[in-house]
């Protein structure tokens, strides 16, 4: 099966697709729950797969220093591992070194780095991340790249793009040993400058790529910066190719990168916070600490498919985060993976059918109007 | 519904038997996970159910402090707050007053002690005891007792075991404002004392109870000084009330214990040492977290009919300890929830079939026959 991408629908700048891997299709706009290290935190994959997810994320960091790369291969890769036979994206584990590792030094070779594990000095290259992710038998891998924290210099977010388009060149290069089927995507760099984000497009372009990320945001900048970015940079990526925006965000996030022309994203939103206690709802965020929470017995969402929204009280939730019970985080978890994946399925209907940007509007009102009645709710 | 137990089958001391509560029937011998502060850790319910489980137990102690009785049964009680439709059995909260508390003092009336999540000053008195488990819902109550902690004074047992057989009394009485289809358990003390074990039987007995347990065992004597004390106990006890042995144990305890005439158990172990890596299974126990385990596509136990122990590599599983992984603590728990069930399901057959102790021998067998493999297998 070779990797492919058509788009099945547009409205507006929005668009609805279907990318097609080796191990089965991906509908867009689409949600990638975060498996961080070869496991979504706290939840069972047979709840991930429950909640409509079709393609996971893995990060390349993490797993090649733990159980290492070479150890997944030898058990079958990361889908056999993992027991997860479905669409898997890994990243290039070039954020996790910028945002993890204790020390790093960033050369034109790649970058050098000590294990937050055990302190051992490792070098990640373009090649040698190329090369975990073909180990790891990902579906679609990720060209390293340099992500600048903003705001930055514009002489720094300039040299790290430049830097990411010769990475990326090396990349396509080294992918060139991976077994047919799999996808390799650039990703934009350029920081909140349009005008290097435009320059970066093009070079990339001119490489070439199946599919196109669009990184370095959500790092820093207002919501405002970062969509004015992804508006830009969508607008200029090949329309044939599927845009992927990187560890974005919350469902606001979401629905305004797809009505800019974004088709994919990962984020850990859903778990952390729902390991935090809070729940992402139709009725916008619940917070299941709150005291007023003990003696409700609604459930999160009573129209919700997804049994840990709809079966147990708020009151019984609230009593497990109280309580330290890990299954509070867990059910939470699950009820937010479920919100994402049932936004994300909202989405691609009303892109089909001609209305996002009247799904938008009513989806962020209801979250405004539970907001206001909040006050008398307590 | 009335609460009822009749025996189906004995082979030996070991019996067979269905209690019938109000919320379904419990085939026994049983084993009952435990739901401390109304969850099983780290596992939902829908996986204790799938495990086999019909009952769960819940600790009074816990659940009068936070959320608080009053609270659930406002929110309409225990099967309904933790959305467990299934019977339910709690504790007296006594063993957990003497266990957990920082402060405690035993008096005639009761036991006073300071919460250990607040630090309030609270009292526990049989008649307290007994309201709180009419507030939770249970489906089997217990009377409060007085547990000793062995080794003990002779003196400081028989004065505990006397004041537990006047606490039974008094819980007695308080239990005739219970709805009815409920049943509150005489629980037999006496330490490692067979005289003061006979003297308790006999005086619960004439109070009597739809149901017995023995407490005050697996508090520090050996295997065979318990089981030396339950054979005796047991066989005093009225055959035709269920016998539930609290706390306890391994599965090899569990077998012993079946064969000297118990019905029912709950313990903490399968998911307390599934958090800790440590996996029970057929082969006898397995701590995944061993290095020889992190290239070991074999799952736990391909012939189970448990998922986690079934579907799951050992490599996989120990990478999410060694990852701190959340999913392995819960993985493990579930296996080891099913592998109890899975005992007691055999142990019921067995004893219909006459073969008990031909079913404990070779289950012990296996266990054993595995440790002896371990060496060449590491």
């Amino acid at each position: 099966m070779t990797f492919s991408f058509r788009l099945t629908a547009t409205d507006g700048a929005a668009r609805a697709g279907e990318i097609t891997t080796a191990h089965g299709v991906v509908h867009t706009p689409a949600f990638m729950p975060v498996g961080t290290q070869a496991s979504i935190k706290g939840v069972h994959h047979d709840e991930v797969r429950a909640s409509g997810a079709e393609i996971l994320l893995a990060n390349t960091y993490h797993l090649m220093l733990r159980p290492t790369a070479e150890r997944i291969a030898a058990l079958g890769g990361l889908h056999t591992f993992m027991r997860w036979p479905y669409p898997i994206l890994t990243d290039s584990g070039g954020f996790q070194v910028m945002s993890l590792t204790p020390l790093r030094r960033v050369s034109e070779a790649g970058v050098t780095f000590r294990s937050h594990i055990d302190g051992a000095m490792v070098e990640l290259t373009p090649e040698r991340a190329i090369d975990v992710q073909i180990l790891l038998g990902s579906d679609v891998a990720m060209q390293l790249d340099e992500c600048v924290r903003l705001p930055a210099e514009r002489s720094e977010i300039e040299r790290a793009m430049k830097l990411s388009l010769r990475w990326a060149e090396r990349c396509k290069r080294a992918f060139e040993a991976a077994p047919p089927g799999r996808a390799l995507f650039g990703i934009v760099q350029g920081g909140d400058e349009l005008k290097l984000r435009g320059e970066s497009v093009r070079a990339l372009a001119d490489i070439g790529f199946p599919g196109y990320a669009i990184g370095g945001l959500a790092v820093g900048e207002t919501q405002g910066v970062m969509l004015g970015v992804v508006a830009e940079t969508a607008a200029a990526l090949p329309p044939e190719r599927p845009r992927y925006l990187m560890g974005v965000g919350t469902p606001a996030d979401l629905l305004g990168a797809i009505a800019r022309g974004v088709d994919m994203f990962d984020c850990v939103l859903p778990t952390r916070n729902g390991r935090h206690g809070l729940a992402f709802t139709r009725f916008g965020p619940i917070n299941i600490k709150n005291a007023h929470h003990a003696d409700d017995e609604r459930p999160l969402d009573a129209q919700s498919r997804c049994p840990a929204a709809r079966d147990f009280s708020r009151a019984y939730l609230h009593h497990l985060f109280r309580a330290g019970e890990a299954l509070g985080g867990t059910l939470l978890s699950i009820s937010n993976l479920f919100y994402y994946q049932d936004l994300m399925a909202g989405a691609r209907a009303a892109i089909a059918a001609g209305r996002f940007a009247d799904f938008a509007g009513a989806t962020s009102e209801q979250w405004i109007a539970r907001r206001d009645r909040r006050a008398t709710e307590v």
